[in-house]
């Protein structure tokens, strides 16, 4: 085990030496919203010895310096909406926001990209891009509150992975305050890159763990005119994910193709206080296209209703776009409101695999006697599993969903698949990355981590232990 | 330095042990093929002490544990068709050939993927996906001969990475035998992963440095129906590239952007010994859209035409695909038959830094007096500029080429760009590299290199030195 030093009033001191007495802050009460991400539960709550809001990148890198020399774990912080416990700090030490990091420094039109502090809101991006006549691709669902720089330190990905990627996809480059306190640029403007190895894709989803990105070169494309949002309703799960690969098979790509289980939708329904569509016996697929011509895309709309209606689907609709986003961006939060404790599992597999795995999960929930609702997306295999606690005895809880979870996820890497497909590994799936991953894999993450992080300061026992 | 052991007998002896005796070659005659890759000149050729064509991962894993027990030099190889030398052997060691593994081993319609073992060669595996009905969208102008391992060892770029990216973007997985002889599966079938460290995307690229792969995940998507290519031919080079930022920024992405500067037109047409249009004066711009009909081709053909005639190009035609595309990637080759040896720089820059690029490249091949030819991925920024060393004396040449070099990357650095956007570093670019890339990004490499492959056995010598 690794053994810290401690924060001590000179620390401090010397902290405010270098953000600005006014941005380092011990008082428990003032960093109660830096305590925690979007995992409920006290377990996941934590308070670091010291949290400081620095105005720089060279700030950030003489606050890594420090934190090397008197061996202080370090905690990134983003805008905190993520779903691993990746920026909450479990073992004191100095929690490092970026949020005052928080300027569009460059819309570069004539390169097609942008360059932007990490502090950004991803829909501050997404609007600087539209207003301009561009689409930056990246959207999580959290986009409203979450960070660029969070977006980018988890890979983050979103409803419009299908067509664009995740956020690694987007990423020309980063600035990186090291691990060991230094300022570097990988990659940057160039779109192409074979010069050595491709470090910012390697510390792209590090979570933290890596280093302090303080800078961001995106890519941004010419906006497309239009686009069409249809909800098709479905009896049963397996018809309404076997259409996924028959729409990609047509060669439509959507930008969006969602999956809602039933109990999901009434989950949503109930929540928003709002009836949608078919949701006494439907599940849903949410199909997006967009494109530049009424036309092409009413093509396409045909395509996909005969598709949909010749493989069993009951009901076709073209869908109020703010209606149906609404209902499926709402999922995380009607779980929640049904149960303060639930656990948000993010699985991956084959995209073929995606209906066997929703039957499992349905299987398991009953034999488990626990709420399980699933949304997916369902082009990219990625399965949002929320598994509610609602009014089982906690004790009990805390029983059951370990052993839940590794039925879930025998079953999940017997077909091939994966621990998190966007929400990351952080404290929350630790033990499972641990267990689950190859122990070669595994060994070659930390001796990556130990190579890059030699006093393992930066952003320690998240993904998986060192030592 | 690191010290290496010697390749005996007794070692000759347990290599033929573990992948056959007629797989183990020592004739310095036999290795001939073997000792280059495509750039020419005699200090790019080596020999090693043996040459191993292994059949399995399992007997690629049994040499590489025997190489770290005894300090000995692996040396990955595919096809030899890199422009980097980083396939070739120069301080002896064991060569490992991974032409036995050339099977197309899944073609998964349901996940729209490919499993390929690494001997595959790209033109088969595009024809592969092509003959079902899909298109695997890597196209490394070498495609006919390189093969999709080294493809994915170098991230190869080419032709359609304007609209498709790079190798890295194809792949959703690989298994690798890694610098300490273990197999291990990193990603595979699933088509997003947040699960620790994007270990695959650190060994794209690495250039044979961190281990072999032994197998490889990549993405198919439904082939496009309809291919059209038009042919803009500008007047003057600052005219031409700027077309390419207009086309992009009016929404149409098309597959391939392509530059060809008057000089290299000519000597394409000489070496080809057919007319090419327009090579009077001409500096073409090949534009490749495709989709999945007609009309909407046309409607972009129109577009394209329209944004061409009104930004200086003199004629704007409707190419022979056959011919231009031939053309294209006869540069190489044209350049080669021109003059033997020649340096092939793999320059990459911002987008809208191509037009400088090119004229400060036209600059100093005037002041050195030799004769440099130009073709780009435009839209990507990369730029192929070959330099001839034609009838000038060797000892000047020698003494010429790296002062130009030094010239041309403090240029390119200067602007934002990088020494390779596609070729590789290898062993030809290894002290540029160490030259331009910034300190700090070189000890991350470095450290990453030692951490993965201790004994530093795994393609020493290529990319960086690690003492």
């Amino acid at each position: 085990m690794t053994q810290y030093g401690q924060v001590t009033p000179a620390i401090v001191a010397e902290l405010s030496a270098i953000a600005g007495e006014k941005y380092v802050i011990i008082d428990k009460d003032k960093m109660e919203d830096y305590s925690h991400d979007a995992v409920t539960g006290e377990k996941y709550v934590g308070f670091p010895d010291v949290l400081v809001l620095p105005g720089s990148a060279a700030e950030i890198a003489a606050i890594v310096k420090l934190a090397n020399r008197e061996r202080l774990p370090i905690i990134p912080r983003g805008a905190g909406t993520g779903y691993a416990c990746a920026a909450v700090a479990f073992g004191g030490g100095i929690m490092v926001s970026t949020e005052r990091l928080d300027r569009i420094l460059e819309i570069d039109e004539a390169n097609l990209l942008m360059v932007l502090e990490p502090g950004v809101r991803t829909s501050e991006v997404q609007k600087a891009a539209h207003d301009k006549g561009y689409l930056y691709a990246g959207e999580p669902s959290s986009g409203d509150s979450s960070f660029i720089g969070g977006n980018v330190a988890t890979n983050a990905g979103g409803i419009k992975a299908v067509k664009y990627g995740t956020t690694r996809q987007q990423v020309l480059g980063i600035e990186l305050v090291t691990a060991e306190g230094d300022i570097v640029t990988l990659g940057g403007k160039v779109r192409k890159d074979a010069t050595g190895y491709s470090l910012a894709q390697l510390v792209i989803g590090s979570e933290g763990t890596l280093g302090i990105i303080t800078k961001i070169y995106i890519k941004i494309i010419p906006r497309p005119q239009k686009v069409m949002d249809l909800l098709a309703v479905f009896p049963n799960v397996e018809a309404s994910i076997a259409i996924v690969a028959k729409i990609l098979q047509a060669g439509i790509l959507p930008v969006s193709v969602e999956f809602m289980d039933n109990k999901g939708i009434r989950c949503c329904e109930s929540y928003l206080n709002e009836k949608l569509p078919h949701s006494d016996t439907g599940n849903y697929i949410i199909v997006s296209i967009e494109g530049d011509s009424e036309e092409a895309l009413e093509d396409q709309c045909v395509e996909i209703d005969e598709l949909c209606s010749a493989n069993g689907a009951s009901f076709v609709l073209v869908a109020d776009p703010v209606k149906i986003w609404k209902a499926r961006k709402s999922f995380g939060e009607a779980n929640r409101a049904r149960s303060l404790i639930f656990s948000a599992e993010d699985i991956v597999v084959p995209v073929a695999a995606i209906a066997g795995m929703v039957k499992k999960l349905t299987e398991l929930g009953e034999r488990y006697q626990l709420t399980i609702h699933c949304v997916a997306h369902a082009a990219d295999g990625n399965v949002h599993a929320d598994i509610l606690k609602e009014d089982v005895p906690m004790e009990e809880w805390e029983q059951k969903l370990p052993l839940l979870q590794a039925e879930i996820y025998e079953f999940v890497y017997s077909i091939g698949g994966k621990l998190s497909g966007e929400h990351g590994i952080g404290y929350k799936r630790l033990e499972l990355m641990e267990k689950f991953t190859n122990p070669v894999e595994l060994k070659m993450m930390r001796a990556v981590k130990k190579a890059l992080d030699p006093n393992n300061i930066m952003n320690p026992g998240k993904i998986f232990r060192v030592n």
